[in-house]
């Protein structure tokens, strides 16, 4: 990508508050000149012949044509055998990699200061895969699928990220003490990564270790790599540790530059339409997005601006702990991006 | 029980740090005169006829008269199939229970303030049932059982435990969104028992979810109940929430009144023997293992005197930022104790 031609991005503004925090990231957007064009569309999903749910035709086109997303929270629908829209969307478009840096925001207070460290969690099978059997009555079993060819991708994404990205280390996490086989696996392809990757460190350690540490001194985590479900909870964990889901930005990378990046809080539904959204997540998203695509200028001036606004603490939206309207913390940070130039 | 009689339990003093924590617990119960007297015994495993790893017979033997062991750290050694020996030992006695109360020690600074919550793990089943196959070259499974005995046995354990103890709600925690038949499982029996204990506060929560409340705000939980890999996860979360391993307490729970309270943390080679290990955790499993013996008045005057201790300052372990050694810290502990009387 270069930086000069203006690239199209697939918008999928999503339910509850998702249609006014867009609206907001793309203002900021046109404050900053960022060289993005939109095409909006919608990805609930549609019954295709043979009952079969998937995302409309419309909005898998533009996906596979713009390659990038940018994707407001979703609610899913509760109809019989409805899918989750997000395990559809990572598994449509095979975003094997969910990454979530989760850095100390100045100005935010939380039982945590200088936290920096990204998760990076295989997202496409391990305890997700869905196969499921009644063995006999009251007895049940779930599997976890571990693949050589997955864990191989996660772990060497892990690793070009941590190059890429200027990181020391890499952790991988997991529980091949109880799993040998499968953890046991997920662990080898980590370690033949790290044998290639030399100019990045490489720890291990048990993902109970790893909660512990965290809660106790997270400064000590860099880049952390893990199979699907420990990656839910420790991504999860680690945006607690920062300030919640409101102010975590999340990116889900799939082969050959395909990525969506996402807020991943809820919809909010109580205060859809209100004027009273905190956009932060997903302008924050947004922004990895930008790096993703290569427009690290545009990032950085966007990104300062709006932790500038954070830390001048003085129009900040309510969750936040201001009494601002989302329009006028929007409103603070295109002035700010303004000035930056 | 009775408190007037002596009671025999089975003491597993374990290796590392072991032997010499042990000795401050007795040297407290001492103290505080409770009617203990403590059966030595050695579990390490040993291969009996087919080479099958077992507890020895006379450790065996004794934990089934006594019904209630105290253990200290065990290391597991690394010969080939050698077993954990937390896991061996679970599964010999059926310990179906895992519980650990964290509770903020006074004095003791961490991020948080106010824990006072219960973590109620299901010990036998799960992620944890050790069968694993490879399917074909580099696809491998590991298969996570749910029966409906084991989750009806600790959901009903879980809610006793709340009424047995003043604690006002049960919280389910688990991903039935993703593994919709076994954690629907869990959760179903979770359901059945909450709808036999109207008088506690039931709610079901993701683990993510979970884990991000958690470290946003502990005090908004009471007692949590589990299935297994989840449990081991959040146990040491909350461990670490409260000051880490070093002061949590632990208990093993089966049926008919057999349990072994224990420690959690490791042996600790590097400090072995040299009179600087940190007796707590093992104590406050042992006030654990009074209660559960019905000699809260002991409990109560040996918790008192330890935290006490703690909130003192002036005679702590180097863990617990201190110049003392573990004698002096027991022998503070001791004449509180005395003093209490
Ligand atoms: C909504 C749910 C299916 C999802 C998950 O469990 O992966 C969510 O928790 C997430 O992390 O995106
Ligand atoms: C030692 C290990 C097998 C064990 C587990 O994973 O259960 C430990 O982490 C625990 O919590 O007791």
């Amino acid at each position: 990508y270069s930086a000069s031609q203006i690239q199209t991005v697939t918008l999928i503004p999503g339910d509850g508050i998702g249609p006014e925090i867009s609206t907001a990231v793309m203002e900021i957007f046109d404050a900053a000149k960022a060289p993005i064009q939109w095409e909006e569309r919608n990805v609930t999903a549609i019954q295709g012949p043979g009952g079969k749910w998937m995302i409309p035709p419309d909005a898998k086109e533009s996906m596979d044509r713009n390659k990038i997303g940018l994707k407001g929270p979703l609610k899913t629908p509760i109809a019989a055998g409805h899918p989750s829209m997000n395990l559809l969307l990572r598994k449509t478009f095979d975003l094997y990699a969910n990454v979530r840096p989760c850095v100390s925001i100045e100005g935010y207070k939380t039982p945590y200061t200088d936290v920096d460290l990204v998760t990076i969690r295989e997202n496409t099978e391990g305890e997700y895969s869905g196969i499921e059997h009644l063995i006999v009555d009251g007895v049940v079993q779930s599997i976890k699928l571990i693949t050589e060819q997955a864990s191989q991708r996660i772990a060497e994404y892990a690793f070009e990220y941590a190059r890429n990205n200027q990181r020391a280390s890499v952790t991988a996490v997991h529980k091949a003490n109880i799993m040998r086989m499968s953890d046991g696996l997920f662990l080898r392809k980590c370690r033949e990564a790290a044998e290639k990757h030399k100019d990045v460190k490489f720890t291990e350690m048990y993902l109970d270790t790893v909660c512990l540490n965290m809660v106790q001194d997270p400064t000590q985590f860099d880049v952390l790599v893990m199979p699907n479900l420990y990656g839910d909870i420790l991504s999860d964990l680690c945006a607690g540790l920062i300030g919640g889901l409101g102010v975590t930005p999340s990116g889900n990378i799939g082969a050959n530059g395909v990525a969506i990046f996402e807020s991943v809080h809820g919809t909010a539904p109580d205060i859809a339409g209100k004027d009273m959204a905190n956009p932060t997540a997903l302008l924050l998203s947004a922004v990895m997005m930008l790096r993703h695509m290569g427009l690290h200028g545009h990032a950085k001036k966007i990104e300062t601006a709006c932790f500038d606004i954070i830390r001048d603490k003085k129009v900040l939206t309510k969750d936040l702990g201001g009494n601002s309207k989302c329009s006028e913390f929007t409103k603070a940070i295109c002035q700010r991006v303004r000035d930056l130039d």
